[in-house]
């Protein structure tokens, strides 16, 4: 706990992998922990109630789309994101950086900050790390991220560099624009693509500057799961022991356990989501395309290990119908279904490190995956 | 209550206004009652279990979008409609004529049926009397509509004459195709158009074979509301009084007082779901469009006289804001409030009845409807 009320205690390790509690002004966060998107306001599909009730209790909202619709000042007028998206409990916003890069048109960076068009009506804005942080502030964001440049892949060194040090600088200019309140934290974000001489640069710079909590960027961008693991196995032990270490934008289930493995605490990612509105739902005994025709007459579960009510209520058969007819019930269910399943992924993953049996948990959940290679 | 289980008791009225209580083997519903249309096994946009939570306990399904999609033989094998959709309570389905003819492709009606072609993938169908039952049997439908041809209007009344009599003769294979189980019941549906003699021959036809319940058909069809109500004003006092009378396809809150006002029990329309969709509201206060501008900033309760999730956990500038996005949502939480309102205004309308205050709480009703005419 640090002196400001905001803090990461230590529960378990079993090896690298560690289980955690954030403290926050909206309350506490057992981590490893993943946060559903909740891009614009809204965990897509899925009521604020339901999200919760699949034990969520950190959600992310992005900056980018929130500033430039409804506007930040707006949601601020309106007593902030918590209660314009009923969500009383913690949120994490990410710093707009990423998604100016891949949404905006006639971006235009610099070393202050970064003009860009809005990809909603062409309208001008310019995002700086001043900005940024009055942004997330006005958004009532418990945890701030830094704003810094995504790094493309693949980089030359001299273009990592280049990039890296820019978001140092940034890095900076974030820490002195965010203003500290009690139970909300600023978390830094190491860059350096996949060259550990520059992560681990931007490792110490951040370290320098000192930061509620650690995020790796710049990954699962398309450098593969081996490239991304590899990362983490020497950039997770340049950081702060103390403070929780969080990966951004990752990813599959395989992906999350590999990451904790290797000592992440916190993961966001629009694939639980995003599948579950293409019918792809995420089982405990593997990936599959709801629109296959060979449910069409399964009157089973779709998981039969999960207490979703999507599985609790419903039969492979009718989810297949609702993909077909192209009913929103379907998005809906398997949504639901799939932030279920990650949720859940993610307090076995806890309870195993605080049993010290994290790596048989890790090899169980794998070789449950038998139907992993069936669907495209 | 009939000899076979399924059965209406009369509890109250008030005028022509009426209270009563269908008997049915998937449980009791009260009348006046609206029911969520559920076309393809789904009420629009929402959970069965969110459709039971704003009271409703009967909702419609559409025999000719199930006929072709997942089919009815596939419904029957995975234990019928109401496991399927995970509605256990009961269900009424229509006949499937009235879509055929407003949606199938090359559609030609004969003295026995009617052949077509699907809207989904241009397969052939037949759909006579005999085979409208025997689906809405696969279906396991609790309420079975006879097949009927919907008087298109305006009609002549040659044509009004002619499709009566064509109904009227289907009324009758319909009856004698439908197998009778306790509990379950069949509906007539009276046709005639606008045309008191037709109607009145209608009704005397269908009170000859006998029927559980009797429809009135044919209305809402363009005929306007005051047209309607001077077709329910003669037609309503032909139908036996101890059986339930359901005016089909209607229709906003105004309509569903003026009809309850003239003797109808049941109703149907996709109007409270299909306008959620569409971002207006049905509330205490009038009709909304969210999507108008005038919401942006308004941080208020949708209607606060409601207490849907909807209403109580959001405020205007959120269903705005959602609306906007095209965030799903947006629908989600207007469909629900708008089955809501519906269940909510016909359980007012019945307490009303039982007190006898029918016209006074009727006229309060549309007294409170100031924002009638703002919105287009």
């Amino acid at each position: 706990m640090t002196a400001d009320g905001f803090g990461f205690r230590l529960d378990a390790d079993d090896g690298v992998a560690r289980a955690g509690t954030l403290s926050t002004a909206h309350g506490p966060v057992e981590t490893p922990v993943f946060m559903p998107v909740g891009t614009a306001g809204t965990v897509k599909a899925m009521t604020a109630d339901s999200v919760r009730a699949t034990g969520a209790r950190l959600v992310l909202g992005n900056t980018y789309h929130l500033m430039l619709r409804p506007g930040a000042e707006r949601i601020a007028r309106l007593g902030g994101l918590h209660r314009f998206m009923n969500w009383p409990g913690p949120i994490l916003t990410d710093s707009g950086g990423f998604q100016v890069m891949s949404l905006a048109k006639l971006r235009k960076i610099d070393a202050d900050g970064v003009t860009f068009q809005s990809h909603i009506d062409g309208s001008s804005h310019r995002l700086t790390p001043a900005r940024s942080m009055a942004i997330q502030h006005l958004l009532d964001a418990t945890i701030t991220m830094a704003l810094d440049e995504c790094t493309p892949f693949p980089a030359t060194p001299d273009q990592a560099r280049a990039s890296m040090e820019l978001s140092m600088r940034w890095a900076r200019l974030s820490r002195d624009g965010f203003v500290s309140r009690p139970g909300y934290g600023l978390f830094g974000i190491v860059q350096g693509s996949v060259y550990p001489a520059l992560r681990a640069a931007s490792a110490a710079a951040l370290s320098d500057i000192g930061f509620d909590g650690y995020a790796i960027g710049g990954l699962a961008v398309g450098e593969g799961q081996a490239e991304m693991f590899a990362v983490l196995d020497y950039t997770v032990p340049l950081l702060p022991a103390d403070r929780p270490r969080y990966l951004m934008g990752v990813g599959t289930p395989d992906d999350l356990i590999g990451a904790v493995h290797r000592g992440i605490d916190m993961f966001d990612c629009v694939m639980p989501t995003r599948a579950g509105r293409t019918a792809r739902a995420f089982t405990s005994i593997g990936i599959f395309n709801l629109r296959n025709a060979r449910f069409a007459d399964d009157g089973g579960p779709l998981d039969p290990a999960c207490a979703c009510p999507c599985c609790g209520n419903h039969s492979r058969a009718y989810l297949h119908h609702l993909f077909k007819a192209e009913e929103m019930l379907g998005p809906m269910l398997l949504t639901w279904h799939n932030v279920q399943y990650y949720q859940d992924l993610m307090r076995g993953l806890r309870r195993a490190i605080q049993n010290g049996g994290f790596a048989a948990h890790a090899d169980q959940l794998r070789s449950g995956w038998t139907a992993r290679e069936e669907i495209a």
